[in-house]
């Protein structure tokens, strides 16, 4: 039976548009081969190790499918995967998972590549009190699905779109005639439970940024020398967070300066898919 | 004026869905800090060489946030850029510009990196006549723009989904007894319009396939040897497919066995995106 | 309890549609003269000799109204029913089945007429081995389920749409400066996995095609002795398909001139509802 | 230019389910053999004499598929098409003339087509006075359309659909326990705006109807001796109806009963699609 | 497990609209701070004395969040609740009730409260044999709920919408240049499943409305000396509705003069929210 | 011609829910009455003083209706209008104008009601520097249009839903086991941009939860002597909310205790519709 909760009403809209896309009006080839009720069972199984992420799409795919998929066995969102290991083992009818196979696979394996990646990035700054966090870089549609495979691979979610916090960039600040013009205004006209952020790219914006007082710093594409000094600077007055191009070579010298944050937008835009097959039998 | 298209339409759930995801109830920042009517202008510019993709997405985010956004400029679809180049100049209301900017180049920094890598594998086949072909491991919900973006970087499309080729896979084999019943179950139900191919994973498996007569066939997962050995068997009676995680470095060595086709799901699911930035003024 | 398999969510849209037109705001008749819980039993009676289509909808209709219908017996999609037999026996609230009736009727009398004219056609064309084929002339919204409705008649699919096999028709030709061009075209863009099939309108034509080396030839329009002359030229070298304002009087004709397909607009565009009844009874 | 009015609206999720499933990801054919920009002409004619119905949704096919249709010439809903006799003109990109074609015929074919039936019914009837009706038996989805069409043939619209009138029918009469208590209990629960219409099979129903008082009532399957006799015995008193299977041999002696509507399923369900074609052509 | 019915598919556009407006991409501080399995009871309770309306979105709201909320008790729809009584005990997870909470009291104290203040205008007409109607002047998207919400407090039904029953206003009489004219146009078109009713000013109106014959006459912001006048001549020829601002204060007078109806659209667009409160605990 | 804006296409969903619950499948009398291309004009005026709101969707109704709709003229959101005053005045179709007027007016009138009734309780609270805050206790499926209304009185947002703040109320504080659990718990949990209110309902939980140290405090349903204590002991350390059942009466002396912010559920549940009339006529 499908359970129509409300978090799967929100994922059926992206879910469906991948069944609509890859069966269309049918997957004529098990349509002509394979007996509508022949019983089958699946097993998805790490070709590397990984940690998993996109368990919920994944299962979701098949209950859209069919009302008679079973799963005897799924690992937990967030898991270590050894390489060779069980993922999940499915049961249902076998038309129905193999039309589904390659549709859910590719949620797993899209997500389960950043939950891996963001786990890389995490351990390298972890050691240094540092949190890792996400960006506004997803691909269109997956933002939240993303935004929680980064959750399982250790870091945590920034402002989830430009409707619940305020994150004042450079082209703000111009538009506004400045830094200390910018936070004010931003702070006269928004909500109470709203937070300002403002964006920095160099020491005598930080110092100014400072003065106007927002509830957190962005040092965006600062160098790491700069980084120090603005951590010395602000002397833990305020959250700093550091943004910009930051790859798996360079966190780990960004997080031994001191800052609290920094942000990264490889782990969602430029993830690789893991290794992940499943393999399907009749029974 | 948004132009409405039934192209368009058939993008914009997708689009929406990434609009929604990032705007929400309404980009506070720009709300508070930029006049409504404010004019602007803005310029994507690539940060390193790329194959273009996914204008289309790029520019109907902007069409779909408001009418008042003029192209001043747009680079073709498939085009090389330059590092430095500029990809295009937009005009129209600050506070559109900067709502839209992240969306759109989600897109087109996500479907660039995509032809770009497709642009490599072709490189390196081409020479040898092969067809570097895409696959069905795409991001869900953005099969038709991933597909339209390795036409851009040389390559060709495979089946778009489960609805237009029939592909005879081991477990559809399984579940039929044997190749040759496979193929003559196929070959008995289908329509006129739709061809076959079928999946083997030995020498041993080709030749029962070639017997059975399909369309085409795919060698999966095979060494170089075996696929040398296949090409020689079959000696051009039937157009041949290379599949199963061919990489940059494995693929010249394959296309030079003289088979027809390969296809290769990273340039889909795991290429990089690659770097665009855009830079918004008041004007 | 409903079943919301991806087959039901397919034509869930149609039938959704269909509901809203019919019940609007409320089924103002059943609701203030029957109460909501009276037991009611309903039983579908065919009123002429048919073949069965569209049981499929029939059932989903009342699913969607309620979870509470059950059906005691349903014949098979395809079966063919004598004048005076039961189709289905359904049990459930009288009102659900009051104000669903209509609907569920309209498709299954619809898409049995389809199947029953299908059976027509196809019995004429057998015993020469020909394949009666469908057209893309269908009711808008209904493609699948009138496709499917020729199925249970006996005829097989034509391709589906515009976006699975490539049919050059003469306004292609046209456009491209003349058969041999436009093949030639077709066969340098195309993705492995489509056919190709040609249109020509005389044995002049039919020559310039065999040159050009489709996948298929179509006939149109063509008279009964230009058909034979084409079946001889083309030796069995090329599949060959009859199409253009077949009916039910000159279709054997055209099968005994030894054309492999002959496809028939009338069967999706003008078949009459054949007569179906239903009574419903308080339990 | 678009222009998406409530009405278009209103049909657009029918025409871009018909677009879609024929569509689907993409015209093939067009898109490898003519180039985008390629200007275009169509002209549709009627290959025999029709009452023109479905212009609408005929302009609309091509208004969702590009802004740059336009339309030249067009007869009026209504119009009394001669055989040969131009219908439309258009012109437009050509790929999108010859995209959108077929959809838009196979709304016109059978629209025209239902509204040509009606008005060979309507002929026949209207010298009695009779007011020709329509029923709910319509094509699923296509119920406003279909009536729309009715219309352009002469005949009128009876209630749209269960929401706007009450009509007692004889299920609803056994729910009740009788005819008398079937319309006293919906005439103290209707809404003063609903009128309540009722279905009787014999003269004793007839005269116990006339005595419960609806607004109007049904003479269901009854011989012409019987409707004879109904309107004697009603006098006048209140308007009749007549329905279930009324064919065109039986309406006419039918409606010299002095009966004052009758209302016909065939029209809706069973009429032929009429020939109309397209001629494209590159400008 | 929730119940798909064509009701619930009909309500569920606007639930999720509230759904998604309120929750969007996530109740932060729920998922912060309540375990996902905590099993959860919640009680619904009037503080005032309130008629009951609204249950069926209330239960809704919940059965869309999950599978696993039970009602243990619910109120009847139109039931008079004391103050301090229990309208609802829930069962359920403890995460999900507090999530729905809002959205369900949003629902449930809108339509109590019109079923609330449309139990008073009844009260105060009842005695003199007049109906109470709502209006159009509903919120928009809650049109049915509303109107069902007037009818638990024992008001009954104008046209659902403007395609129902046709009322002719004075501009239509403007813009046909009389009432007679507009009635007589109306009477030539409609289907005979429609009703007319003509809206007048004045007892010249009146008059000329009488004579023009349609079958219901609304009194438009007419003095009480002028209803009473406007009940004299029509003598119960016809049923009169008197519309136009009526209050509280107001509604008996009018309602001694013998008008058939009276309609108020303060019942529907000015009913204040009734107190309505929900306790939830962990169990 | 009509701009599909995203702040549009937002609107849309509601605002078509709206029109098609009030027109459905057709304005009868409008249809019936007036002549398609009937030039018309329409004046929106004010019977009472206002502060209006709800333009944007007021607007976009006739944009959804008819391209051929101008606004000759528009009052700005949030001003004041005079009784009497003209609101808008717009010209186009005539048939356009009358089908649109309820549903245009049912937002206007809602929305400037809620706009009215929040200006009053601002002109009582803004001379002590307090800010009025609305709630999450607004209808289902207008909670933007709503809380933009409450904007145009004077009022402030409170967080949008769910998604952007964190509001610890007592249900929470129980699942946690007291106040300072909770607070640590989101404090851990939640991304930096999110704020943390605590709900307390005595001077002894406030004192708690100002060791617990969240950005907010919302004194739950207290005296006013338990907020002048609450003012005292916070010493202007951390931000402090009124809410629970404030109305016009109460509203100043809580506004004199020194409190940051109230917040009042009633302005947007219960808030009575204002009177704006539209006279249209023929041109």
């Amino acid at each position: 039976m499908i359970t129509n909760t409300f978090e799967n009403i929100r994922m059926d809209e992206l879910i469906l548009l991948a069944l609509k896309e890859d069966i269309g009006p049918g997957d004529i080839t098990t349509a002509h081969l394979v007996s509508p009720k022949t019983p089958g069972r699946a097993i998805a199984v790490a070709k590397e190790e990984i940690i998993l992420a996109g368990t919920a799409p994944f299962v979701r795919v098949f209950q859209l499918l069919s009302s008679q998929v079973a799963f005897l066995f799924l690992e937990e969102e967030g898991a270590i995967i050894e390489k060779g290991a069980v993922i999940a083992e499915l049961q249902g009818p076998l038309d129905v998972l193999l039309s589904g196979e390659r549709t859910a696979l590719n949620f797993l394996q899209h997500l389960s590549g950043i939950a891996t990646l963001t786990a890389q990035f995490v351990e390298r700054v972890k050691p240094y009190g540092v949190v890792l966090l996400d960006t506004r870089k997803t691909t269109p549609g997956l933002r939240v699905l993303e935004k929680e495979a980064v959750r399982c691979g250790g870091g945590t979610s920034h402002r989830m779109g430009l409707f619940d916090a305020i994150l004042i960039k450079n082209n703000h600040i111009d538009a506004c005639g400045g830094i200390t013009a910018a936070v004010n205004k931003a702070k006269a006209a928004r909500s109470p439970h709203i937070k300002i952020e403002v964006e920095v790219r160099s020491i005598k914006e930080l110092i100014e940024a400072l003065e106007a007082g927002p509830d957190m710093v962005m040092l965006d594409n600062m160098s790491v020398a700069d980084i120090r000094t603005a951590v010395e600077i602000s002397g833990g007055s305020i959250p700093l967070e550091v943004s910009g191009n930051v790859n798996l070579d360079a966190v780990e010298e960004i997080a031994q300066t001191g800052v609290n944050y920094i942000s990264v937008g490889e782990i969602t835009h430029s993830a690789r898919a893991v290794d992940i097959s499943m393999s399907i039998t009749c029974t």
